[in-house]
């Protein structure tokens, strides 16, 4: 490990966290080094414009060389690049917006958004991060993964966001068991009040599970009797024919379309 | 500067350049590093996520952790979050696609996007990065620069992207005297053949233009005569509401809408 380095990437979720940036003596105190370290830093970070500095106030913020790097990260990303079609289909046949994600430590990383096609304004959500237990993506991955990389998620931590989210490891491994079953996840405001969604999971040629799409609106839309069924049969084809684009084997997409049949 | 950090930050521009990833003895090579050295380094750019390696191949390629602070960053700019409702009224109203762009280094940085209502399939750009020379955000930010900055955007490097675009400074020059006379820039197949753009600058409480807003489209339909008249006066419109929302004072606006009357 270089340890320049790794204080330099602590520099930037100090900063990716400070709303209203930070001084040179904040980024110094919660990075824990000397001020003229943080400072040698922060111009290296700044000359890679990775970091900017307001010329009023004189505090550091991100810069736009992460927006580049970020977009650079999606374009080169296969799950990204092959789902952008298919989620644009999904969109169009339920009339609900999609997410594309992928797990990212023990978060759910936002890959791609295709709009609700009737709807109003709508914030572009690529980039968000979401914690795995409280969503549908997240839940729709984690089901799929190998027993040892899901029991080390289960031991958590798990915090609630919500009333309605499930932070006891046997209730999420009760979930789980639903979600392999049915070969789809639901999340009913676990991670926002109001919020649902169902998401089924994606799987690459070498058949491991490598994200997940999924419709996400309003609890009172989705999940209404009938709406749910039809979203989730389209959810689940969609994944399907996603993995099949990725390279998966009938096999691998077999064992949890059976399952849910 | 922290050479080693200044190193981490070259090898993330040659993984944002290789589509398809680099071993660690081309990213050795292209940084000018030993093998060690980049080894190292790579690995603790691992460690926080901004690489990670293809377990299959052993390639490196940038991490889900850039897109995370792309996102960060686009939440704390303020003029990103500003525009977001401009933008959105700006498509419907002219019934185009808006983006919103800010100066990075020589280039301009896509901030927002908001999308052709009627449109068919359409590609988020955000994070995209164009030359300034060959758009029309980057026209009407570069026409309001204090003089010197300007000076030294028109020295260049200046590529040519289609036949049309201006690399001569003197003909920029011009454009850019256009610009300043009627209100907004516009481009025309100078950054890819058959796409056109029509922006307006925008400035902040300081009186200093901080970016552009504008429609883009195919040149067919932006600049047929009166089309590219009312598009021109919409846009011009909007850049100045939203100047005036980022605290611009009547002066800084009038400045550029009494030349265009």
């Amino acid at each position: 490990m270089v340890q320049s380095v790794a204080r330099a990437i602590e520099i930037l979720r100090v900063l990716g966290s400070a709303a209203r940036g930070a001084g040179v003596t904040e980024v110094a105190q919660r990075v824990g080094v000397a001020k003229p370290t943080a400072h040698a830093l922060l111009r290296t970070l700044e000359a890679g414009q990775l970091v900017a500095q307001d010329s009023e106030t004189g505090k550091y913020r991100l810069g736009p060389a992460l927006l580049e790097f970020g977009n650079a990260y999606l374009e080169t990303h296969e799950l990204r690049v092959r789902s952008v079609a298919w989620a644009g289909g999904l969109a169009n046949r339920t009339n609900e917006a999609v997410w594309v994600g992928a797990l990212s430590g023990d978060h759910v990383l936002v890959l791609h958004h295709a709009f609700r096609p009737e709807g109003a304004v709508q914030i572009i959500e690529v980039g968000a991060v979401i914690p795995w237990h409280t969503c549908a993506l997240g839940k729709a991955i984690v089901a799929h993964l190998p027993d040892a990389d899901r029991a080390a998620l289960l031991r958590g931590p798990l915090a609630a966001l919500t009333g309605a989210t499930r932070t006891e490891p046997a209730a999420l491994v009760q979930d789980l068991e639903r979600v392999r079953a049915a070969g789809y996840a639901v999340e009913e405001g676990e991670a926002a009040i109001g919020d649902a969604g169902i998401a089924a999971p994606v799987f690459d040629h070498t058949g491991e599970v490598v994200g997940a799409i999924g419709a996400v609106g309003p609890v009172e839309r989705l999940l209404a009797g009938q709406t749910r069924d039809g979203l989730a049969v389209a959810v689940r084809e969609t994944a399907r024919h996603l993995s099949r684009d990725l390279g998966a084997g009938r096999a691998a997409t077999r064992r949890w379309v059976a399952a849910a049949s």
